[in-house]
């Protein structure tokens, strides 16, 4: 069993299935169609290719297998736009997405409406679906993870260019202050990962007991302003707070201060999806790698939470409505006292397996646990993620350099 | 002077204008937007930034200079579309033009046409020309040569496509059968480079002589045919026919067969930009590097000419009118037999400068000589070459691994 | 307090300073003075430099804090053979180390002479000395560490020498045969790590209680034959066995097999300190990257263990004696049955600090810590590991790709 | 025919062997062991290998032909020591020569030995000797050009230590002042390449005829002073007098002056074979690449001669006598007055096959020929050069970037 609580209401399914579907083109549609097929750097994807890749991800999962009669689109999408599932077929580089013009945005968007006619048909007719739901739902929340991937891709493809295009005019509030206060813990065993009824990855199961050693949580995520502090102090420049392969990295891409931060004249900005700001003190830091989050917890004499702390930190958070949390018109971090939606947070955790982790059966089983290697877990979510995809459970993962999603730090200590 | 024969009749030079201009914009009107931003490696622009550059020439050195009261279409267009020219500002690292997906094509155009639109009413109002002319002809001849690298350019963004999208739809005439022959020429001193009325670049003067040693050169240019035998018969994996650097690159780029050649099941095609065909065995042989041209001049026992002797060759030439060798609706080297229109023919001359060689004066002294270092001299024009932009003078030149032009062979030998 | 069991018998502390330091020496005296210089990858150093390094750290952590009046014996040693202390002073880089001929071997052999005489000249005087005598503890340990490193890196230097040198001629015993028997743990909060008297790095401390699930341990490390049929069941060829870096990995190198086995017409040989040995299919297989531990554990329907389970395992261990494993004169794996000292053993745990972990103090701040990133640790000691540097809390750790050391398999799974 | 002078006095020859033979282990007598297995840099190869390489030269292409009943010294080293004869065997990868540490260097002195004493038998017993005659010509010219090489290499691997050790010790004498003098030569038909008795290289041959521009050539090459001045006057900083790869190479390696140099407070020094020197400014700058040489030529308003211009000048040279220019105990250039034997000068020509070139046959058809493509030649001898290596006629050849030649500039404008 993939997942334990499908929604058995087709009707419910058919209009959860278009409101995400149509989220993604929703996104795209503030865009030109020169935007759709940039890839400034490799991690990155053109717009286009997410519009096609999760629509493949139905059409090969599911109408492949569950509708009789079913003819693909055409014949070659499926090296296109298979991402790595190498089970299922041959794939196109990912460094090399860039490098497609054809099929056109508007072919691509076509594909998109075959698709979905294809899967309201087969919802409205199929009677043996507890398979074919289960597939369904990962299908949704998959194509969750690349709406918020769209917004961290533009926001790259939209800064790499001189003329720092803006995606959306909405204005930015500006943040309040924050008043610095910890939560502690006790230590003992406590049961950390997914168990309730509803959706989770495979990586978040099974839920299991761990021991937990006495800490304290800070309820702020580090500010722009505590995160120029750093900076001015020369943290960037002392290299007893940084891990050896992170004092590397910064001297090999001369990395002096968070990725779209830039400084002109005695003023620093930050370019934002709302496009270029004067930095906000109070709003929280982001868009920062493992390296800095690291060294900065070094510098204030604190440490990065673990998964497990960080998890048993958020379960309790009184932040009932992760949507509440939004920017109504804006895409960018704004409370630091937040608790979730407005930061990623690192953790010290690297991204393994957890004690009887299974991965899902099938092409999927490829989703999740071939990425075990070289990455660290973060938590919280953040103002890209949509609405219903937040799980305290949830565990995104990146590798120690990364920056391009919108990661910041949350501090711990041991007491 | 930058060039004696520049017309003093305004009209037809604004006539001329508008024809260059106007046929840029047409070779892009049958590619989609998409295509327009492309860059599928580093020594191809996409047409968007072609479009953008030769724009930026006349505004630069023309329209700022001349135009009294002339205001830059946009503030950053001159760094977007500068190529290389290190005197008038920085320029955007030519590696990643691909990754600008603002200005828009629409934009695009619309900075074409306001340039137009002054550069005519330049034109239509000046006294004090003749510098000015000047540089107008220069513009022409190098928007010129980028159209031929627009047809270089969208073929290989095409051809890196799997769909093989066809840039032209026009069927492709069978070649004729060749009939191999040769003319000789004796030793002496001869007079190369170019003297007579008309325009001509700085590489290309001044005329001088120079020693010539007896040679015979073949009437016709390699063709696939025979460039095929030369694959079975292991010219690819026989190290003495090739250069020390020619059977480095090929091992370690696995090179087997000329760039746009495709072997599938027992039949060889070829992409061109007009889709896949079966490979033609009497059409000349094209899309090759120096060091294939080399290694299979090696085989065949023969050599490359230099360039003097190709030039003195070409002067003789019965190919009056070049028109003449273009295929209507085609965009493929089809006669092998034809001296002048068909491939660029590779020379075994260094591009070099010639004795008393002065570059051109102004910003435009970096458009020649600063690239004489690793490329090799190619003459004769070839099928995407513009009508009036060929002279038996002109020298083109490439480094000797790269193919994406349009270059074969012709064969020379000592007597 | 550095370490807590420090002998305070001066006489028995320069007993056990000369005897490290001399086995240094004995290691090498084997070896040609132009052995003594190779760097064939980043990775491996010069014996000379690991002769010189481990003399540095008395001379720079010691003898230049605690012996009044002292001379450096060479102005600029500092520079060369400092390895990666920042605190300290600059260093040449790592991956250079091959490039300095200068000091000569007769020369760094004099360095040691100079240093060894002033450590003992001060151990013979000097009163207050707990953390003196905490340093130079420190300082045994990491010369002990960089013995192993000359066995694995002499092994690299010889096998890439297509003369196939021999390091030392003894033969190698035939490997006794296997039986796979596997040992049960249950579930429950067990301690692990460093607690007891005795010397041990900071990174294994503090002792701390952790949660495990219940798991069998295989009594066996994994053996040549095992591999061999991972081989021929086509392990290297199945993309789902793989981490998508390992993956990516095996094809960028070629990955094919173990690092120093060799197929020559129908047989497999192993090159090995003793020359090259046909492959013996009772030995534990070893030079395996994390990425082969773990695609062999997922072929076999196992996984790795992680290090904790691994620490348990070990700590009631029956092998009594680590020496009685050695092999008397062949430097070879080749006890599969052994629990310790024949190969270190993958762990599926990233290399990240204990709860409670804190850095020794001072310049050796820099000994352990910085490295906890991309690393996974490895358990159990190996062949090459010098008497009396065993530990069942020692955490070894490599990046996933590396394979130069003696690393093997020890199979785990859940109950 | 090879060559058309050889010595038909056996006794002569072997004495000239045994010469250049001993000269070979004479310049390494002054070298630690250490020394001899360096490899700093990929173009530079250990001093060991240019004593096996010239040492396989006269095995390979002599004694196995001509020695009846030969044994090769050791199977393996055909492999070792070839450098890039593909015709004759595999031959392991320049870049890696530093990775041998087998066999030694006495291993190595004993492969010579073992080769001269087989060599010096064949000569005393061949009758049919004349192909056998010119081998062994080209095997010792072949084995001094190695010895400059040597020179060339040992200076590059001494001063990549810290430590600067000097390779010999005598004093370097002051260099006498220039005064700046031209010789003028009218156009015509000249004559050039190699026509007289005496061995030459193939890519010497034919003599042939050349048309010469009219031109003047500078009486001396250019001296640190000027070099100096160069510098100052933002030479390194002025995109305009480079060519476009040379000022990428600049920038990508941030070169800011000739190789050598360093700069310490105030003063410029410049490390030599004898030691760091305080800079000479009226010594001839050297180890300057081709686009430095050339960037210098443009700011004087000078160009670099044609090798043909060169070799005309050089054949009017009143230099009777090479070796009347060398320093007798210092390895430096010195005299920028003389025409040959202090630094070689580059010239603008690419290093191409002469009208009616032929390469030698054999094995050596690999000597020249498959290395023109990317070099310029340089022409006029160095400091390092062999007694008795010398022609005018002589064509060096090294890529445009390379500098660890003893390099330099004479000037020549057109007039």
């Amino acid at each position: 069993m993939l997942s334990r609580t499908i929604n058995n209401n087709p009707e419910a399914l058919i209009s959860s299935y278009k409101a995400v579907r149509n989220y993604t083109t929703e996104i795209c549609s503030r865009l030109e169609i020169e935007d759709h097929v940039m890839q400034p750097t490799a991690e990155v994807s053109p717009p286009k290719w997410h519009l096609g890749h999760t629509t493949w991800f139905f059409e090969e999962l599911i109408l492949v297998r569950f509708l009789s009669g079913f003819e693909r689109f055409h014949a070659n999408y499926n090296v296109l736009f298979n991402s790595y599932y190498k089970s299922v077929s041959k794939h196109w580089l990912q460094g090399e997405r860039g490098h497609l013009s054809r099929p056109t945005v508007s072919e691509v968007l076509a594909y998109r409406s075959y698709v979905d006619e294809k899967i309201i048909e087969l919802l409205s007719c199929e009677n043996d679906h507890s398979e074919l739901y289960s597939l369904l739902e990962i299908g949704l929340h998959h194509e969750q993870q690349h709406q918020e991937l769209l917004f961290m891709d533009i926001k790259v493809i939209l800064a790499a260019n001189p003329l720092q295009p803006t995606y959306l005019e909405a204005s930015i509030a500006r943040a309040p202050t924050v008043v610095d206060k910890w939560t502690s813990f006790d230590c003992g065993v406590y049961e950390v990962g997914h168990n309730e009824a509803g959706f989770a990855y495979d990586n978040e199961m099974p839920e299991h007991r761990t021991y937990i050693h006495p800490f304290a949580m800070c309820e702020n995520t580090v500010t722009n302003g505590e995160y120029l502090e750093f900076i001015h102090e020369q943290g960037y420049s002392t290299p007893k707070l940084w891990l050896s392969l992170g004092w590397d990295w910064l001297n090999q891409n001369n990395i002096r201060h968070p990725l779209y931060w830039q400084r002109c004249d005695e003023f620093w900005y930050e370019f934002t999806l709302n496009g270029r700001q004067l930095l906000d003190l109070n709003a929280p830091v982001s868009h920062i790698s493992y390296f800095e989050a690291d060294a900065f917890a070094n510098w204030k004499g604190c440490r990065l939470p673990t998964e497990q702390e960080l998890e048993i930190y958020l379960r309790m958070s009184t932040d009932v409505h992760f949507e509440n949390n939004k920017n109504e018109h804006a895409l960018h971090p704004l409370l630091a006292s937040a608790n979730i939606g407005q930061v990623w947070c690192w953790t010290r955790s690297h991204y393994s397996p957890y004690p009887g982790f299974r991965p899902f059966e099938g092409a999927i089983e490829e989703y999740n646990g071939k990425f075990m290697c070289n990455q660290f877990v973060l938590k919280g979510g953040c103002i890209a993620t949509p609405k219903g995809h937040y799980r305290h459970t949830y565990r995104n993962f990146y590798q120690p350099q990364q920056r391009w999603m919108f990661s910041g730090i949350r501090l711990t200590k041991g007491i």
